[in-house]
């Protein structure tokens, strides 16, 4: 959304620091100078990127999944995602993703679109994809892993967006995607892909 | 969405410490028992809580800010949205950042619901409300802080959407909201309420 008329918005990076390295999290404290002259301070989660799947089964349901998510204290109720590995191609870790979460494989893959998840503190970007076609094998969960699939009509998906059972931000820019797609307002590209062997 | 039947899912903590504290971010890392009575580390940015507003203008459009967001290296286009101070009421906080950030003030205003931003690694919640019959009076602006107000038809945000012009999480979560409320296949719950005086 950058263009030349943007001078008196854009931040220019002087100076970045890392702020701490954890086991799983990484932040970075840079100083920028506004638009004014001045200086500020920007503390952000460097994170490598992730993906997000909405897989079409065969009745008309997607799939999604319930898994305990400790920062909020709650299950959640979620569409299957997960973190790039470094250098790994967005549709690639989305068929690794769905196969070791669900144990489904599928043979047809749309991209819908990104989503920036937490932009005033984190990079990370969610690629956006569909997957239909699919063919159950074997999850293959770590063994650190907990996390029940469940299948839902479309449209108790977005009930269950009206009355907050589903209040995870990726879930609910998905279903934006997903209600358009399933009502013919949205179109995807599909393509097929040979199933994952990951 | 926890219940007694989701014992095999839930993570019980046992420690927590702090990670790390910024001038902006805070972090902990806790320790959890998972459901196989192995021990894991949880680490996450401890955060207080935010708002973000959808403004309906008089004619049919709403009301969107553009701003420049360091992680993401960009101009974003998003709802107007801030943090909640200390103990304060989401819906004050809503009238404040909406009067702070755009000029306007709303006697009108409906709780729409809540998401919950980066579930893996943050504690924030985002309180989403709708508001309608706006006011301009006048920006009051931070010295450090620097955004455009646009105007946009409901159908333009959305195919904004569709293309990728907007990819900001809270920003999409509330556009499901915003078509559903057009479309009148949801409704909303309006209140009256005296005009911030922030």
């Amino acid at each position: 959304m950058s263009d030349t008329n943007d001078d008196h918005l854009i931040e220019v990076p002087i100076d970045s620091q890392e702020l701490f390295e954890g086991k799983f999290l990484k932040a970075r404290k840079d100083t920028v100078r506004l638009p004014n002259g001045e200086h500020a301070e920007r503390e952000y989660i460097v994170h490598p990127g992730a993906v997000v799947v909405i897989p079409f089964l065969e009745d008309g349901k997607v799939l999604l999944e319930r898994q305990y998510r400790h920062p909020i204290g709650r299950v959640m109720m979620e569409f299957p995602a997960g973190k790039l590995d470094p250098g790994e191609d967005p549709l690639v870790c989305a068929q690794r993703e769905l196969l070791e979460e669900t144990g489904y494989n599928a043979t047809e893959w749309a991209k819908a679109g990104a989503l920036h998840l937490a932009i005033s503190y984190s990079t990370e970007i969610i690629h956006i994809y569909f997957a239909r076609s699919l063919v159950y094998t074997r999850r293959q969960l770590d063994k650190d892993e907990f996390l029940d699939t469940c299948e839902m009509p479309i449209d108790d998906l977005l009930e269950a967006c009206r009355t907050g059972k589903v209040t995870d931000a990726k879930t609910l820019s998905c279903a934006l995607w997903l209600q358009n797609i399933a009502a013919g307002a949205w179109n995807l590209d599909w393509q097929r892909h040979s199933a994952s062997t990951a």
